[in-house]
């Protein structure tokens, strides 16, 4: 940057945080206790901090850390560079996983998933900086506000040991339909997913058959987590042919992906088979997929993110948004992406609703859920301000529970040992 | 935008111009003594102004207009939704022509060729107004210099019944390696670019030969804008085998491309059957392009060629640059362009060197080719700034020349009532 700002990282901090997590069971197990995410914090030799959210996983925590070195010095408008950076200082790193995923996406690109969260911080530094909201950096806004689905899930009614959460037990179509009433009672939605892969299909079409009986209305989608082979997805397709708008990930594989597509009436959605790049191609070339759940906490950050989109766009892919359980950086990235985001054609997922309001690291409680969706931040950069004691509070409870790595699936065979993740499970 | 700057278009200016252009051939005709553009000054409520340059066709110039109708009142930062106003004010224009391009290029988007300039002049006025260059605004630079080929025309001394111009005749391959001994001596290139398409296939060829007799160390390019028929592109792609670094456009469309990419051992080029996302789909089917010549002009400007080389780094694809006779505006805005774009993997096209210095509507000379190369401007914005008595000249020019359409055929004929722009010809 050529003019006299002060526009160099001096320093990065990076904090792993944990927060409450419901126990909410899908395909391979069930949420454990805490959710587990690392908090970066950019800061310029001005005195200005960029804010970047995303897993906290070990293994990608010392990835985080190996970028976080390279990254000193650099310009916050160099983002090309600083990714040049990361790629270069990861380039000596054999570890594998941290993938933050507990096992069900392990083939996104460990590059982007690593250099995301600085290149958001990047963002929001140089918009703070210009006094520009990072949506205006992407392009600017074609919407004020993003819609978002009500993200149900099967759960138990507590953490065994623990006193029931307020949401309680959902583990049939009547508890699914409590809990999507309570969703919308609370948060407006007008679009709802239920989180399948746990029950035999039967009984999570019978779910979704409920849910279309009490929200006539409202789109509905079922996301197995790949559990269903062609066969039964194709099944489970043609029984809701005309209840569901769209059928995310019923089978593993862009292969076995492309056979369900073949038969299948609804458009077919994924965050499981095309996680990456270097997956569009041969994604493209089998026309197994209809819609793309982008993420740019493992698509690469928001600017990439937009390419997935023209990507997407070019090859006649629609777009939705995958969530994992996050805090409100990430929500806020999400916000200026999806709002700068032309061809996101469906409401966005987040586990939003399943976080404690107070378990957050940002100032306040900027955001408010009206008839399911969230206004764009407008303010500079990303929007939110770091709440040093509420982050200091989240790295407590981090170090104090113990959690490293997710693992629904080791968390759920302490109750039941016999418990075993496997793709397709029917 | 949030902040308090003011940052809405409350007018903007469109300006015809012409410049001198020398007698150079190509599979169409002739060029013609002046080439026209149109330059675009997008004004802030502010007082703050941004450029753009782009074709001056007549049909052309009445789609700007709508375009800049539909654009008053539009916040800067709004690219998105700027675009969106284009595409409305163009769902009423029902006119056909005004590519540019003398009919070589016809299936470019209209709404990218028309969008493009006044993208340029956003990005040009947001980076002014925040104190960055452009390249900043598209993810910064990834290199400092951007290296050019030195562009060969077969030519006539002058235009009939005007003096010899500078550079003489060159309609053999004698002629050919003079010029590129003058272009090298003045500019520096290590590239050399064979605008083909003239003369019988074997002609060129020898021409090429001679140059690689001449230059061994450069890498050699010929562009015979889809005169050749496959079989002919074949057995001359076997003849240059181990001399050119990659051959452009020999055949027409997308499926003669992909035969002669089956047979040829050079990567193959486009600047014709690739001009548009739309035909990105067939040419990824076909596998028939190795290296897409990006052009801002016609893919919708400098955030939709980013977006176009995140799609070809994807698909495995590289890229290089086109480009038309053009004045400093555009040269200004691939610098910025290029200086951002990582998969920018060959020296780019210009027709620079064709162009009197002195016939310019930017400020000073801001360009001076070092080792064929030029800097990336840091100046904030595109780094040039508006000659009203230069542009007036132009403009001026533009009135006395006459020319209202390109038209290298009809320029042909004037010479040669007999000749007729067949491809492919040989």
């Amino acid at each position: 940057m050529s003019s006299a700002k002060s526009t160099h990282i001096v320093d990065i901090n990076l904090t792993p945080v944990a927060f409450a997590d419901p126990p909410l069971l899908n395909a391979v197990g069930v949420h454990e206790p805490f959710a587990i995410r690392t908090i970066i914090e950019v800061v310029t030799d001005s005195g200005a901090y960029g804010l970047g959210e995303t897993y906290g996983d070990e293994a990608h925590q010392n990835r985080l850390t190996l970028a976080a070195d390279a990254l000193i010095g650099t310009d916050i408008f160099d983002i090309n560079r600083a990714r040049e950076a990361v790629e270069a200082a990861l380039a000596a790193d054999a570890t594998a996983g941290g993938h933050g995923m507990s096992g069900m996406i392990t083939d996104s690109s460990t590059l982007d998933r690593v250099f995301s969260p600085f290149e958001v911080a990047l963002l929001d530094l140089q918009g703070k900086i210009l006094g520009v909201p990072v949506a205006d950096l992407l392009g600017g806004r074609v919407r004020d506000r993003v819609d978002f689905s009500g993200y149900l899930f099967y759960k138990w009614a507590g953490h065994p040991g623990f006193p029931d959460d307020e949401w309680g037990e959902a583990l049939d179509p009547e508890g699914i339909v409590r809990q999507a009433e309570k969703m919308i009672d609370e948060y407006g939605f007008t679009a709802l997913k239920l989180k399948g892969g746990v029950f035999p299909p039967d009984e999570e079409a019978a779910a979704i058959e409920a849910l279309a009986a009490r929200f006539p209305d409202v789109p509905l989608r079922i996301d197995p987590n790949a559990a269903w082979t062609v066969e039964t997805s194709i099944r489970v397709a043609e029984r809701l042919d005309s209840t569901l708008e769209y059928l995310e990930d019923p089978t593993p594989g862009i292969e076995g992906m492309a056979e369900v597509r073949a038969a299948a009436n609804m458009p077919l959605a994924t965050n499981m088979c095309v996680v990456a790049f270097a997956q569009l191609p041969d994604a493209v070339a089998a026309g197994s997929i209809d819609v793309i759940l982008s993420d740019h906490h493992f698509w690469g950050g928001l600017r990439r993110s937009t390419t997935l989109a023209g990507i997407a766009e070019t090859f006649g892919m629609s777009l939705s948004m995958h969530s994992n359980s996050h805090l409100g950086i990430s929500l806020a990235a999400m916000l200026h992406l999806a709002g700068a985001t032309k061809n996101i054609d469906y409401a966005c997922d987040t586990h939003w609703p399943w976080k404690n309001p107070e378990d957050d690291v940002v100032v306040g409680d900027p955001f408010s859920f009206v008839g399911g969706a969230l206004e764009v931040p407008t303010r500079p950069g990303l929007g939110v301000e770091l709440d040093r004691e509420r982050l200091a509070r989240l790295h407590q409870q981090y170090i104090d529970c113990g959690i490293r790595n997710r693992d629904d699936t080791g968390y759920m065979q302490k109750f039941d040992p016999e418990y075993r993740a496997v793709a397709p499970r029917w």
